[in-house]
């Protein structure tokens, strides 16, 4: 933990600054009269590559930059947010970048980091493949960049809850899904760091390796996760549940069936769209308005990038 | 067009402003590079309601309350947001709100009017059908509130473009997408009195009887309109027809696979969800793109509400 400083996240914020979005925080008198709470959604499925991992990626690009200029290829491996984070950082700054994709990906992720001129190399949808075929990419010079277990991209995933509780000093907490854990050990360290509010995971029961391991204490690995929230497969990073295990208050599992019906309020009611994974959130919340009744509570919207052919299974 | 005044469309604007949003103006660098041109999106589908019509209808029912405090009662025959905009409008103004639907209107469309607490009246899917209905309603005493042929609602639509043009006081012109013309006759009058943008409307080909009266000067009703732009079947407004004709430069047509790209653009892009009728002025401009290639064009978002269901066709 002795990493992490204040004094490091505001400057990783500075340092993103001109490139990202300070994205916008929304709200819906419908959905909030309904909980009975309110809710501040901080909306980056508006951020660039439609999720927060931008932020990340580029407080990493840019840190490995200025240290190593002599590198100019990157590589990751990432079922689909990261790898288009990282893909849209290298061609910001000129990198050539390689991504290594689960084969089952979903398309519109694999066209988007296309589209910024990164090359992909598919493989079998194991943690194991992929980490293969990352090998045979770093040996021959690429410098990887990890989509979520690492101190810069922790620190940039930060900066949305600190622009979030700059903006909305009075929030009760901030709740955030947990997938990897980048975002939720961000969000916990944004908080702590300037004595803001509670943090909250939210995680699907389908894939709750995140709970075990908080629950537990002891760091448990992601078995076979089935869930339409596909940002929140991974595993747990290590370097984050050690933030997690400290700094947030409590993780929340929600259901299938949960996940898409607040995916669903968020499309027709806040005509905004999202990713499964950033429903999450909002779910936990749902399911227990009682804890959350009368407070102001932000909820990070993830991201938005979803394949459309799957909204007519909600 | 006596009737019509500068100053009676900002005293619209003031009268409504309390109850409705002065909705965001959204931009998309992809979207705009694609096309070559800097597109202002004006998005309704934030809206009260998710649609411009609540401008209309309040603009409607506020002058209605102060010309007859007797009325207490108020009906429509609409296939859909008109529904909405009028049961939402009553609700503020605690007037009883009874709605002729075709039974074809859209699900989420006839639970937003429950949930508003008006009254349903389902009926044939015939213009016929609908306003046999709705005399039965008036007999009983329901003032009549119509859907886009009035000069109150198309002085309460007209201020849309207003907040627009007084937001982007460059653009070089305007386009939405035209169904009753209420939207397109009060965006051509906004524009006429404050010396604005040139402005153009948009149509599916399927349903083109706005682009048939516009480009033969005989007003011809629609026939068996067929598209998924559900919000534009309806026949041109006859006082709409003669805003139309004198103020808007054009009126462009396009396919119901191009209204179904530009949807898709819109929802992948710029994460944001719109209704159907929505797209069709996009299409437009990606039809005619070197009609508007260095040029600022706004478009009018009409609004967002969508069946979810419709969005595995796309």
């Amino acid at each position: 933990m002795k990493n992490f400083t204040k004094e490091n996240l505001a400057l990783a914020h500075k340092r993103i600054a001109p490139y990202i979005h300070n994205t916008p925080v929304l709200s819906n008198a419908t959905i909030n009269s309904s909980i009975g709470a309110n809710l501040f959604f901080k909306c980056e499925n508006f951020q660039k590559v439609g999720a927060f991992k931008a932020r990340g990626a580029m407080n990493a690009l840019l840190k490995l930059k200025h240290q190593h200029p002599e590198i100019l290829h990157v590589a990751t491996h990432s079922s689909g947010n990261h790898a288009q984070a990282l893909s849209w950082g290298a061609k910001q700054l000129g990198l050539k970048a390689t991504i290594v994709m689960p084969s089952n990906s979903p398309q519109v992720k694999k066209d988007a980091v296309k589209g910024y001129g990164a090359d992909i190399i598919e493989c079998e949808p194991t943690l194991e493949a992929r980490e293969l075929e990352l090998k045979k990419v770093v040996v021959k010079g690429a410098c990887f960049v990890p989509p979520y277990d690492h101190i810069d991209i922790i620190e940039g995933q930060s900066t949305a809850a600190l622009e979030l509780v700059a903006l909305q000093p009075t929030l009760d907490c901030v709740i955030c899904p947990v997938g990897g854990g980048g975002l939720l050990a961000g969000t916990a360290l944004a908080s702590y760091f300037n004595e803001g509010p509670a943090v909250f995971g939210a995680e699907p029961e389908m894939a709750d390796d995140a709970y075990q391991s908080f629950t537990s204490g002891k760091w448990v690995p992601s078995k076979n996760p089935i869930t339409i929230a596909d940002g929140l497969k991974t595993s747990l990073g290590k370097i984050n549940f050690d933030v997690i295990k400290e700094h947030v208050q409590e993780i929340f599992l929600v259901t299938e069936e949960e996940i898409k019906s607040a995916l669903k309020l968020v499309l027709e009611r806040m005509k905004i769209v999202i990713e499964p994974s950033s429903a999450v959130a909002l779910a936990a919340v749902i399911k227990n308005k009682e804890r959350f009744k009368g407070r102001e509570v932000g909820i990070i919207l993830s991201g938005g990038n979803i394949d459309l052919s799957l909204l007519d299974k909600y």
